[in-house]
């Protein structure tokens, strides 16, 4: 393993439940069938470059801790090339099939737009090679439209035009990087498009900047032909006080608004999920249910603090119900699952990466396997089909179908409808004995 | 004052700031003019049956400690006039021009529906003879469907159509109700529709018998000829684990998938705000700028406790910025501020009700006063003018009016916008100067 | 099973983890030896009186659901005996060693304090003999010092002396009953020991009411010779905005204040630990790590909801941490787990009581098998002592050993200590591979 | 004006409430005589270091926004000698009587420990010189225990010990300049004592290396003949998961453990308090109650946001009631109001910082005149004396005094408490009136 940057092997590889081999997969085995597909094609796994490549471990209160080779003084282009292959190490030796992309995190910011653009398009030729010499995929690219002190006050939603235009810039250049390097989807998360108070905020004609931002996104990914999906992941608050995407039923009401819940779905994240007062299962239920459900940036939040830790999965069974509803609804289309998902600023070493990637991926492996379960079971599913059994009779097929509220009232005068348990405890127990 | 159950006055009047009588308005002088209106049109205040006649004073771990003569063993219709008699006797103490009601507010369950339903029509007629003879209006209607045991599950949302039509014939009787007493609107609370678990729940099938039901009660409204406005009160949780109706965000968007969003405006309560993880003006700025903002639950929240608190407003400064808003939107149309809010448990005396509503009217009287100079003033408004300036001139017209994002970007390559301070402190200064 | 409430099983056995009746033990095997003792004695499961025979299934905003042949119209002690006898049927149907009570869950509050204390005796005499003809034994009693209006500010803190006399004469006679009946600890919960608001609260007083009373219970357990623990259980706030007792440091300090800390030891209850912003396993460590861990009060908080939801536990990879710390400490003294937990609202069947509970023993018993695995594996306790060995080292010990602050720091200057991963991914990761 | 950095103004002054002049104070009047003290003299302002020169404006999603030519390439001691002459600038154009900072906010961190030493060794002494020059004082100085990656798993509490030397340097330095520079306090903070996981941590170990370090601490300022107070600060989380100094309830928990208790006050930060789930008053009236009172770190938090957003104190009426228990109490003795407060990230102009202090000390400075308004009132006080009259009675100081609780509980037998109501509203409307 001689010039290696992840030293503590090349190739994680399955193993079976019974290995005690810490850097060998457990559950993960990518071409075991589960409902009709290889497990890699159900999960679809991307790693990601955000907070595994680029974050130095730096918290509000300290300084960098992960020190790097490509974060040392240099070339800012010949450290993004070294990262790269850093980066394209570790894919693959996880042996996943996808990975996700800013476009700052690919390439550096440089001293004006102009310059930076042509390192970004340099760096993406030079992932195109490492993608061709690897077979790994592209799940989706995005732009870093936050870190630039430029974007302070927001960038589409900026009270400056001038802002919004240089975020057309670099969305305009990371949609059609994307589409070069054949990603299956661009997403855009509005990390500043929000406030920190409505004291200067116009509410009105930010969210009119916001809805016409991605209308021009939507135009103009069909106008380059760019096959793939654009993706809006919510989040309620962080950096800002709050954020315009906070949950997914605020995101389906600001698509409806603007005539493009058609166009474009959500990605989930887990901790933004939690951050918003709602369980992960019930932003993804809701995806489904309003027809907007995309891909997964798949973490956790501690359960304890206020802020977005994006800590690895590492509960399976958190996993497995909402897994098990993806699987009812067919599984992903062009989503998958990305690891927006950082160390702890202690695991200082090269090899922790590996660590908490192992971890993640097994704990979607085996929530994978009992979501299969779950389905194969059918007790679930038929329990709720029963319980709403009486909306498929006369009454119920009458009230929905356009009995007026005199007849309904009329109706009710004659009912005395009796209790029946909801039967919770059962149907968790149910759950434990399947999973 | 014989015979009067709050024996602590028998008429609140307005004595000026430097008043040292408790019951005493320092701040409410209804025909104050204020930007145009009296201030008793500007505040449209409303005392709610519910919290101020029904609550007993129990709490999950304590039996009642209030203890009124209505609450009293005997006929159920005889103590609904004990009480009735009561609340317009507080109505008129505290000089307020609406109330609002629950039909199981003013008129007790009975043995079966049809029994209660003619308990209910009695005890109308009663409301309209004590409002002819005191000439105080209805500010809204509502019926119950949380407190009866046929909707633990839901009422519209019940997986039992049979409960969905007791439902109809509640809210039909509760709006005709509304309509015979001149009510000018018609509130409905979803306490219930949501779920304890999603083991159990179908979210797609639920969600659309809410937007049936809504349907079925916007049309039969204007069957009735019955002029008010439909309103939704959003709550994020409670008693739920979660509520369809979360926040006015999630509230537009489940308007605009059934359709509903001209004919149907929010109801926002402050506690519900806070629970949902908003301020109260937050909420009232989304409703403004999606335009669906209707009538106002007044109250407060506990910072530290998460359930539903429902304490009086006692802070005028935290109302100010809220109130400037709906003023600059042109203030209320058929909205106005319910008292929707609880003594504490301790507050045994019958005139703890009146201190109660005192303070709270105080509250909002002297937050409309603030408001007012901080629209007279301007500076906020200009501020905020001033800061998106950008957006009328050729750029930022460009952009709003069809740019492609090619264009755009090409735009934002040539630019280096200059930072500009938000002013928030200074900006919160100024508020504290005005007010 | 003639004559039986509970009409699922009259007897819920172990059969195995692929047994598929929802009515038997997968995991729960009473005599299983674990860590040398019987999984029984380890995990002393006790069911409570409170949630599962006295609530009727209401909430703040809904009357009962639950309907119980002993909550009818009737005398109050034939009722009190009917219950009991359904409890006993439920204790023997688990197979569960211990039960829990309060004075007003056996026995009913009747109109005068002395009335109620007749019948509290005579109820303590029939659970002696249920007790003697089941063999199930009594893990602690308490009083309920919270439902009364009497204690509506408190019961020791209670402004009125008068109030704290009542109490006063309520513990006396549970602790008294609890003795007689052979019960191992005794314990106290202050819901109303707290405020409402600061405005009317003088802390200093109430803080040594409070320390006065616990004093005088101490003093009296001693007098009367009861051998068990006296254990308060911390809860940071509901039904007060905010109680004495907050968490288990809180409690702590109050136990030092009043010298206490040698006889008074700690029921942790898990939602109440999540209420305060804690994780359970941090209550349980930290509490071992005062030496006042005592006993548990199991179940499990809503991660959305801010009140006490108080649901059975259904999770054992939650539990299996902190049940390793308990039994790396050498387990349960007195203590045991009590389920104090409730089904919900909509469970309305009897027998969903049974299926809540053999859900949350076997998640109980599971857990305590993961425990026992991690324990035996060993890795993770030398990793911990691993990496503060430098605490065994010259350094570490003359630093812990009385050097002084200028020693320390000229020593300091001489060092530059190497960093080195807290490996939290792989410790997770491990965790997952052991149990 | 030459040469200012911060142009706005040469020196705030008192031009009373009428004053439009946005850097004028209108209630901070520091010669005006409160209760017997000047002004200043009450509320000890102090400006610190931390937020306000060393923050560039970073938050977790992005970089520096706020440029100052501090912050420049160049030498670092020169450098701190600019922002040196900066602060000092700002203290002296707010006319404030302190200032705090910690050890790495006036010099610079530098490749070793003594190479850091010695900067510090000389940006004391410029200190001295700015203070003699312009009579400015030191509230207190602290030690930054927490920015260097040498501290990423505590300080006291780290694992390594040689860690706990580096720490025991920088605090027997910074301890020793605060000495010689006049110092009143000497702060801990202890943002890294605390843990990620609990599954790396031995708490008990942890708790005992932080008693001893205290303990340390403690003899040293006894040996060099420092006068001031030592402070620890509790916080209950951020950055790390949970932090030993989690509220004051849980300080002096751990002083009584160590036998500290009459050595160490707290320092009580706003944002800290509601961080832990507390209302500010809430800490303060416990800091009081336990004899532990200090110092404060005036700001605020956001109610819906989850972190330490160390905001400018803006509303008065927050602050009155805490401010008058502090007055009832004797005011300050060593202690002051700290503003440990940072301007937004977009606020960006120097003057900005002029601003926002601005607003802050003119907050202080209304609700310390609303606070002595309520304590010359006196009606609060005497309704809380009033309260709890009975326990002046006879059975009241029976039972405090040495009752046993058997005769406690036969007296509780014969009584029959009247409820008497809380009169919260009552109260609260009286505070409003009153301020
Ligand atoms: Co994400
Ligand atoms: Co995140
Ligand atoms: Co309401
Ligand atoms: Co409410
Ligand atoms: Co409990
Ligand atoms: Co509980
Ligand atoms: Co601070
Ligand atoms: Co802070």
């Amino acid at each position: 393993m001689a010039d290696r940057y992840f030293t503590g092997t090349d190739r994680v590889r399955y193993e079976g439940p019974d290995s005690d081999n810490p850097l060998a997969y457990r559950w993960y085995d990518p071409d075991r069938m589960v409902l009709g597909k290889r497990m890699a094609d159900q999960l679809r796994i991307a790693v990601c470059y955000w907070h595994s490549f680029c974050w130095p471990g730096t918290d509000p209160f300290g300084s960098g801790t992960i020190d790097r080779p490509w974060m040392q003084p240099g070339d800012p282009v010949a450290m993004a090339e070294q990262k790269m292959a850093a980066a394209f190490e570790l894919f693959e030796t996880l042996g996943v099939p996808f990975y996700t992309f800013h476009d700052r995190d690919i390439a550096p910011e440089l001293g004006s737009l102009r310059e930076t653009q042509a390192a970004f398009a340099r760096m993406t030729e030079a992932a195109q090679a490492h993608m061709e010499r690897t077979g790994i995929k592209l799940l989706w690219g995005t732009a870093n439209l936050f870190s630039h002190p430029r974007y302070m006050a927001g960038a589409a939603t900026n009270p400056d035009p001038e802002v919004f235009a240089c975020a057309a810039t670099q969305v305009r250049d990371a949609l059609e990087a994307t589409h070069r390097l054949g990603g299956v989807n661009y997403v855009l998360w509005g990390g500043r498009e929000g406030y920190d108070t409505l004291l200067n905020t116009d509410l009105t004609r930010e969210l009119d900047q916001l809805g016409r931002f991605l209308t021009m996104v939507v135009e103009h990914k069909h106008r380059i032909g760019f096959p793939g999906m654009i993706l809006i992941e919510p989040k309620p608050m962080e950096p800002t006080k709050h954020q315009y995407d906070h949950d997914v039923a605020t995101v389906y009401g600001f698509l409806k608004r603007y005539g493009l819940e058609d166009e474009v779905r959500v990605n989930i994240e887990v901790n933004h999920a939690t951050l918003a007062g709602h369980s992960f299962e019930h932003e993804v239920a809701t995806a489904l249910a309003l027809g907007i459900f995309g891909s997964i940036d798949i973490n956790r939040g501690d359960p304890q603090n206020g802020w977005d830790t994006d800590q690895f999965p590492n509960d399976a069974n958190d996993l497995a119900l909402p897994l098990a509803r993806i699987l009812e609804a067919g599984g992903f289309t062009t989503g998958g699952f990305n690891f927006d998902a950082k160390i702890r600023r202690q695991s200082v070493e090269p090899d922790d990466l590996l660590h908490a990637h192992v971890g993640g991926i097994d704990t979607l492996a085996r929530a994978l396997l009992s979501a299969e379960k779950l389905v194969k079971d059918g007790r679930l599913r038929r329990f709720v089909e029963d319980r709403y059994a009486g909306w498929t009779g006369p009454l119920g097929r009458d009230l929905m179908g356009g009995m007026d509220l005199a007849s309904a009232a009329d109706a009710g005068l004659a009912m005395d409808p009796k209790p029946r348990s909801g039967r919770q405890e059962m149907l968790e127990n149910l759950v434990n004995r399947v999973v």
